[in-house]
């Protein structure tokens, strides 16, 4: 199992919106979500920033997550999510939610 | 079970002595941070910034910080780190780590 830590930012006047997406998430995306062995997604937020945490329990990360990227139902939720968010300032021109380094655990 | 997220920063010339630490943690706190029903403790880090995921298993949140907080090793190892960390901006007067808000969850 792996642990992934993500970051981006939410507009101000668009944290409601994305609250209330999520409060009403479509059931699809939250099983094709499970079905890519994504598990206990978690996302927090704070001062304008939303953190994301997951585990992933597959044996082959890029390709689940390939076939999220490229599901039909997913593209279209992330037209809706995608409008509430922008990247942090380090991210790079291709990125969305960035990476955060995994620095520590205790089990 | 509780999920907690918790944000602080760290120093910029601090952050190698305080990856060392943690690549050295004592053993008596990795077992007291368990004795106190805390699981899955994760610390990531971007841009200067420590996000710190974990899970409460226990059935009295406060008694147990409050044991770890009173305990005098944890008291020590907290010397070290806090010197490395500086709260964010929005963080109270007698705030350090301070929390973020959980606004989704999957499974």
């Amino acid at each position: 199992m792996r642990r992934f830590g993500e970051v981006i930012k939410v507009k101000p006047e668009k944290y409601e919106e994305y609250r209330k997406l999520h409060d009403n998430i479509w059931p699809g995306i939250v099983g094709k979500t499970r079905a890519v062995h994504i598990r206990n997604f978690t996302i927090f937020y704070r001062d304008g920033y939303l953190f994301k945490y997951f585990e992933y329990t597959g044996d082959n990360y890029e390709e689940d997550m390939k076939k999220l990227t490229e599901d039909e139902e997913n593209i279209r939720w992330l037209t809706h999510t995608d409008l509430c968010q922008e990247p942090v300032d380090s991210a790079g021109a291709d990125e969305w939610w960035v990476p955060m380094e995994n620095i520590f655990h205790i089990l």
